[in-house]
């Protein structure tokens, strides 16, 4: 039976609380890779390549596959579903919003030929374009690699 | 300027973790009334009344305005869009979910006339219908009261 | 230049108020065929089903074209997307529908060679399975036959 | 029993006809707050800032809470779903629409208790960005404020 | 009993292949009318414009009437959305298309009354904007005309 | 550089036309693992799980192995929104589908690194529940394995 390390939790945690507490909340992932980040915009294409490039730099993912490029996107477009509740629009639709994310990146099954997966996790507030008229909003999109 | 408490991190926290981590980690919730509890299903109403039904008996909501009844529903709806990501629908496409869920209600914003909100936060598994073929979900809807 | 004909506003006064008013507000549309009938259902398919049976028995399409049933189809689903606003789903997602349909049938251009087109008015109330917790709802689908 | 006045019908009929002949035929509804207004645009955020900057302007909503945007915001978004009718954008995908639109706030229900809600509706046409090549589309949304 | 011509089939073996492939492979459909071309863009309104003008300009679909135009619009909707897979998006979440198109009219059904219909056929790649970083992507859209 | 055979077109091929076919036309694909067969439903969980019992049981994916279940599964969806245009319903919106689909499995890409991939076709029609009622359709869903 496969079991489960939760990098979705961990990821969420990340961007809720910070290293320090995740890490201590969740000591069994200490073996991952991670990014944390900030991003406020009012175009989903802003908050894709923010969380790629990141992603890039730090070495979470590699430059040169489009394998994980693919991965990581689809995993980014997951969490941006979060954020945005049904309809996958920011600015077109007057809003805008304030994001922290995290990508964890490691096994999260007991059976290692499942491999590699990846979380992208985003939390912040969304909402008008006017400081203090908005709400929180929370994302998590999760892919094999 | 109207200061918010974070009760979208706090009903996640809520089910990310337990009651006692999140009220160590968030003291200033202490006042907001809050519920926890588990579905598991295939069916996306079944997760709607699951909540709703936990709500009003544990007095979160009024059982008799629809006005209340009406704010939960859309959190609620907005908190399934983050599950599912972009498709609101699970057994119809061969999904199922096990899932935690926290209902916070209280006053988030320092200006007393932003009056009550209400936080929905889902988190847990999405997969196929066989144990270990899934991954985590989470889910937030946020709505004034 | 084509000039206009509402018969989206004649199919959406046939479902808010009755016949006769409707009539007296926009005579220019006695021409056309009409018909109008009720639903109360928990079931996308038992809208489409209801309006198109009774646009077949009274007349209004062809029983024997395809060509007919696929625009008053797609007339129909647009109408249901305006009553479902965003979310294609009513009883999965807990929600109940009680409403007044209409459909036009005529020539709305002054060019006649614009043919024929056929408008698809929904009016009623949805919200949760208890009577009075409910709210209005409207959708209205246009198309060319 | 909660009972209803037809806020959306009479918002409807305010964008259908005007003043005078909504007034008299729904005369229930003649305490209700109402504006109405028009917008033409490629862009579905100069919709939502058009109604939502003539709402605050004339009062019908308060300009310096977020409860009130935010109620109103989702009432547009749902309103605005049933012009596009599935998908939720215009110029993106090569359409311009003309629209009247009008917004109503008052007390629906019977039961004093339920208190205020609002209903936005849009009403004119859509199509290709070419003078006639249009037709009718209607858009209804209400949320309690 | 309407017996029916695959012009879906036709165009998508234009796209897919080349005229004389496609001809030879269905001797049936050499009496329907089809254009083809080529689309490169990270914006929606370009491919339908693209297609549009194409179909315009070489008679497919006549430049006078609207009714021709929204048949067409419909269809070429259709197939962008198999081509988007779910989200009818493409710059906004930072993907590029280059594309295939082919648009095929006649008629398909045996029987005569069911007139004449449209296939709009897209086929290419999607991906991240760097050469290479794309999988292929495909759609078809048909409408009675 | 990153060069590409086109699994999608293979893919697409085999269930437009035939397997001597699609060979005859991609004899760089000869390689690839492939399965074809055949659908009739109103349902979607039912596409979905023909095509995983389908693909499992003649070995193109690991029956053990959630990864490969995981990719195989967004796959079919990516095709099920090409078959079903912009709502992710079939019965539950009237709509019967008579499909044929193919699994192929390979490396598209020159560069070994970015290892194997999956595409699905679907072909078929859908309509209404009546014989003859009914149009072509297409969809296509690519991940990587």
């Amino acid at each position: 039976m496969t079991e489960q390390i939760s990098i979705g939790k961990y990821a969420t945690l990340l961007t809720l609380t910070n290293k320090e507490t995740a890490k201590q909340l969740m000591p069994q992932c200490e073996q991952m890779q991670i990014i944390v980040g900030k991003i406020g915009t009012m175009s989903l294409n802003k908050i894709i390549s923010s969380v790629e490039t990141a992603a890039r730099r730090e070495g979470i993912i590699s430059e040169s596959h489009y394998r994980e490029t693919h991965a990581l996107y689809h995993a980014i477009l997951e969490a941006v579903n979060g954020i945005t509740r049904g309809e996958l629009s920011i600015g077109e639709i007057m809003r805008t919003v304030g994001l922290k994310f995290a990508v964890v990146r490691g096994c999260p099954y007991e059976d290692q030929e499942e491999g590699e997966w990846i979380a992208v996790s985003l939390y912040g507030t969304i909402g008008a374009p006017i400081k203090g008229k908005e709400h929180e909003t929370i994302g998590l999109g999760i892919n094999h690699i």
